[in-house]
């Protein structure tokens, strides 16, 4: 059970495994982590997303910091859902890459996630 | 200090005004709020605006669920920071609203962001 | 060569199959379709990837309208490049459904897409 | 009536007016920019907003190309409704900078856009 980082570890977020622009963090959802509807909160679906993509982005060694990101919400997740945010590298060039996320609950989709990162060399 | 969520408590949100469509949420941002970078992580940022984003859609009456959002990200915080996410609607209709939302700390932009909810009636 | 609707007349997309949640739709890039830079504009690729989710999001019968798309542009398209977009539904209930869009010249990724749409029964 | 490319031409967009991070770009709803329900496509909104995006990033200098935009649709445009879309710069720093952009019919807004560019010294 490998941190990223403190937001990483304040929500149980898990690296599971990466590879060159891959990566693969999972968390479990737990009461703490609900909006008022009482399941996932959006911001803690991003988060997860957002981190599978910082993993993915700085496997290669130059910082890189995100710009800009969207999320489609697909499906509500709730408490004891084990979420994996899986992130695949769709471009890269010196300067900026692009990376795809899914979320999924099991096999069912629970958020769709696109961000791009700029590179600093 | 009124928690709207579970996450919310958890990541230190306050409400501090809200009206109509509208809504306000700070947070100051801790040592635990951070990426591998030692700035604000983007998903704390994205989890700021987003119940914003939530309390401003959810002031109607009819359960408001996002259904999508983007977010630009202009300009790192760092721990000590207060930022303030700040929701404003832009378009209503039966099924669905969508909302701007500016994180800033003090009168610097750190984020846009922009989220469609769906309402059930 | 089946047109969907007047803008995909005029800006020269064709139909090239389609499937229950699925659409591919191609274009060649003329010396219209240009951005200032002389490269494939912009708001011609996002259009070629947005009548691809309204192909494969009424492909089911009740119409759908899209209410929120975002679009990560990966690569610059040239004067002759024939562009693909290959459009997969990622999700569907009774009121909304999300698809991806990836846009190609050849193999290479120009442009990553996603999109929501409203369902009226 | 100035033309910054062909697309804009091709799609009848005119140039109203242009200050240092700031455009306004108009057009009227032609037969052709129509999608299959009748109204506006949303390629041809989202064209319009990613010019005056152009505009307002190339008016620096330096040149600026677009890597992410997202777009929510508020409400449908009809044949003979001029829209204007006006961006106003919200971050800029040496390597990318972000725009918002309001699409408007008369005073109704018809979609609310945001854009990043990179921008090339």
């Amino acid at each position: 059970m490998k941190h990223q980082d403190s937001l990483s570890e304040l929500l149980g977020f898990e690296l599971e495994e990466t590879a060159s622009g891959r990566a693969l963090v999972r968390a479990e959802i737990r009461a703490e982590h609900l909006n008022q509807h009482g399941t996932a909160h959006g911001g803690f679906v991003f988060a997860l997303a957002d981190t599978a993509l910082a993993v993915a982005a700085n496997s290669h060694g130059p910082e890189a910091v995100a710009i800009s990101a969207s999320i489609h919400y697909t499906r509500p997740a709730r408490v004891g859902d084990v979420l994996v945010a899986e992130a695949e590298e769709i471009a890269r060039s010196a300067r900026v890459a692009s990376y795809r996320i899914s979320v999924r609950a099991g096999t069912e989709l629970v958020a769709a996630f696109m961000g791009t990162v700029s590179r600093r060399s």
